[in-house]
């Protein structure tokens, strides 16, 4: 693979001095995820930029949500799909193959979510992303009423709606500024459910990667015992 | 015009009490605009989504760039034209006939921007923006050595590519949620730029609308002599 | 505002004298408008094309149908959205906020009219007319029979089919030739309903101007009592 | 064959009495053609639009201009294929084959002109009719700039413009109202140029059927010594 | 027509020795056809890839199936209509309109089947031949469900799938090598049904030439007596 | 993962006794990649149709060509891509990766190979194979000559072509009966380069199995020694 090992086809400068929570939030990625996703340190000639949108980013994947992660993810990754982004497909890739324990799922959504047998919820969630994502214009009154009979709240519809949006925009910069995804992220995962140890589960973790709670505490039990 | 006063088709709640800084933020908008745009009071159901928002919006039209602050408008206006997004193209199409001090420009962008006669560098940046939008997945680095040669900077190619992709999130998610615009964005800057007065003028902005520095101190002598 | 003083991109050479029909055609748009549209200047080459064009717009637009006048506007408006036709969508969008005594409702279909909460008869209309512009070879029997269940007669389903199709026709003539809309279009109706008054509402007219017979009779009333 | 033996879907009510100069025009089509295209025969239940129809058509395919008929038709085709037009591709496909002599190139028009040796000037041609069929929001100055290069003057253009325009017109009302070809298009120049007689050839034309003053004399001269 | 006589306009080599099996396919198609198809000749270079070709296309257009012939020439033909395939829509336009004895049928499938009035198990069967070339990756169960409400059998819905398939493959090869059709496939029963003899019907067949046996038997017999 | 252990969605009734060809076939695909592709499994119905397919599979991906067998590998993924053909993606994504003898590699190609920094030689190739599929009517003498410029010969650019098309036949085949890729293929390769024993390497395999002369060496002297 003759990929050039830069962050991204844009030379906007060297990084800035990060400001404390933006370095804290990079140790944090060190430390859970072994390296820093190359799309914070694509942002990191700017504190301001970086910062925003580490918050959007951890809010819309970590916190508390009618949706769990693994749907969030899998929305990030059908997305991704439509508009065929290597940076996300990859990173996020990785991610629902790590929160659905089941590298086979991952691959099926960055593929087409047709294929999979999704339960009518999920079905129902990614059709909603792909046509916001394809037709944005054709948006009705339907098909938040399709969403609705789903089993979706209309604060669930947000979600849905701000996490598909969300990833058209990082999406686009992606492709824009050809950011590339850190080369580990192509070999989380890989292995059958079974067949992997708590010690390897515990370095996968998608782009937003503040922990949530009982994902740290688990951590500091395992460090206490380890 | 029947449009329901509702801010959009979601019920997601009441508004939370606001945290001191995006109340101040509110503030400023009534202060500067005379109300609060719509996709903030969408958004008021929840802090941390809120100011996630206010940040990045904030930082990419009124931040330092290379682009002027009319482009990055131009680029909202332009990428929302693709996307149908009746939100965006109210309240950036105001923006533009503001910043331009030209009601013809804005109208002209919102409908087709190949129609204007711009000068190279802006019709380059905006066939960028749009290509992005509608074909992000065949973006290349000829796409990215064409705008440098139309004179922008690898810095700037970043601030276009970021734009365009937040309103490419933002379009999604107004369609989504049915975000409707306030109803004075429809009136704003509609005469011609010979018959406007500093105090109409003064009340324009869009929704990213924290005061740069000389629109600040500009306010400060108006009230001071006014 | 740097367009160009031409009525358009093509030099098709100087305007022919106008036959005594075209003559009175011109006239009458300068005592109603005050102004003759571009698009006739356009045509003003040959009296025989002019002729054409003018008795078809204004067959269409203002004849006896079972459609009102605003609603042929709204499909011109909403056919003209889809294919971003920066003429039509200035003049006719102009037609839809003087007809419907509405800026916002102009504003509305020119961006998306699926925006709007249009009554279901309006809204089956322009599905079909964007449908009808979007794919033409996929409209089937389940589409009309979709119009007559909306409650429109086979007649009227001409007639939306007609319109739809005319401005098919003529955004595409106008994208061509770069047509220009007069400058005065972009600035009628702008205020809200209340606040206009009968002298600056008299003066707003579509490029099809033959005037209904109630419009005259009351132009008679006023120019007797002015 | 299970056609309806109806000329289109919508039921409009019955012919009008035509005026003078639609019955005319209608003779004319019978005596050249030996039957009213079925487009007119639908115009027939309002003498005001089947008027401006034929005055439009007509004016466009059979009056003097830099482009020769075939070509003219050739628009029609081409434009008619994209829109996949069932009426058009017949009754101009048998224009195309009878204009030029070749059965084989209407064909070729109505499948995909890209796969006729076209010479440049014709090839830039259908390229920019169709370019304006698909995209027409897309039409640039480059794009009247090549036609110029092509060899086509600033009128010719125009002429272009206005028939590939015309189309879109007519092949979203066929397609709206579901009008049938008149059987006898089909069989119409069938076979190859050099097998066909006189007789046969003077029975062949488009549904623009106002003689042009050569063919007229041409078929004086025939009827005298025939 | 000054289509150059090459087969394609790639050049690939001279044709090789044909192989028995190919030079008896060869021969077959001389004695029923009066020619060899292009395709065929544009495969000649390569013994293999000749045999490949014509043992998948044989069995899908001749072999046993819950299709009937003309079904199957009605399928290569809607496909070859969406991907405007000059080859395609010549040679198998030609097999429709003799293996439905109706000239007009033909075109009206390679022109919109829509504009057919075929029996709804036809319709439904274009329906999913046209969505599986245009949007292959939006296929889903309810697809499959719509077919079989239709009244095909799963095994006829492959055969759907297959022949549809194919030629979304054949109408590619031809456009990216732009093979040219045999200019014989124009003239093919191109006079309507009742006014041809057996003898012109007798030369005309599609390029899946292997004659099923009942129109063997119906050769020999004619053979005999004539 | 819930997928159901069924080859297809489609019952079209039991496999068939395999004649000896097919036979052999499946046994060679058992003792080179450990089980029998699905898509074969999928066509064991027929053992005229399992032929056809094998013949012209493997003559497409493993004859002799200019092109190597990662090439017309990575033309089948960018094929396999544009569709979302979740079959083809995960079967041939593997062998990319095994014939790169990197992981990540099959993954680009897989997601977007623009973002993969390419040699012109196989840019041009997967430009010219995406366009032909996306826009098969739309490919001109232009393209062809781009592939020539980029060092192709027309023999090679027929290979180009059949791989690329006999792909957009089997994406959609694999679509309309939903047939589902063996697990193993998700396992294929996932590890580093350098990591890999020549013994997993052994075991992989695209579906287009007939063991080329040296690999088939390779393997013998293998055994004999292993």
């Amino acid at each position: 693979m003759s990929r050039k090992a830069k962050v991204m086809a844009l030379d906007v400068g060297p990084p800035v001095r990060l400001e404390p929570d933006n370095a804290a939030y990079f140790a944090k990625c060190n430390e859970k995820l072994g390296f820093v996703p190359n799309v914070l340190s694509a942002y990191a000639f700017d504190n301001a930029k970086l910062r925003a949108f580490i918050l959007m980013a951890d809010d819309l994947m970590l916190a508390d949500s009618g949706l769990s992660k693994l749907e969030r993810e899998m929305i990030a990754v059908a997305v991704s799909s439509v508009n065929h982004c290597h940076y996300c497909l990859t990173s996020h890739g990785a991610a629902v193959r790590q929160r659905a324990g089941d590298p086979e799922m991952g691959e099926l959504i960055a593929q087409n979510y047709r294929a999979a047998d999704l339960p009518p919820r999920q079905k129902a969630m990614l059709d909603f992303a792909v046509k916001l994502t394809e037709q944005p214009d054709k948006i009705e009154e339907a098909d938040r009423q399709g969403l609705r009979k789903a089993g979706f709240g209309d604060r669930d519809i947000w979600d849905i709606a701000a996490v598909a949006s969300f990833y058209n925009m990082s999406n686009r910069l992606a492709a824009a500024a050809d950011i590339r995804p850190n080369r580990d992220y192509h070999y989380m995962t890989r292995q059958g459910a079974d067949a992997e140890t708590g010690a390897t589960a515990e370095r996968r973790q998608g782009p937003a990667v503040a922990p949530s709670s009982e994902q740290a505490a688990a951590r500091r039990r395992r460090s206490r015992t380890g």
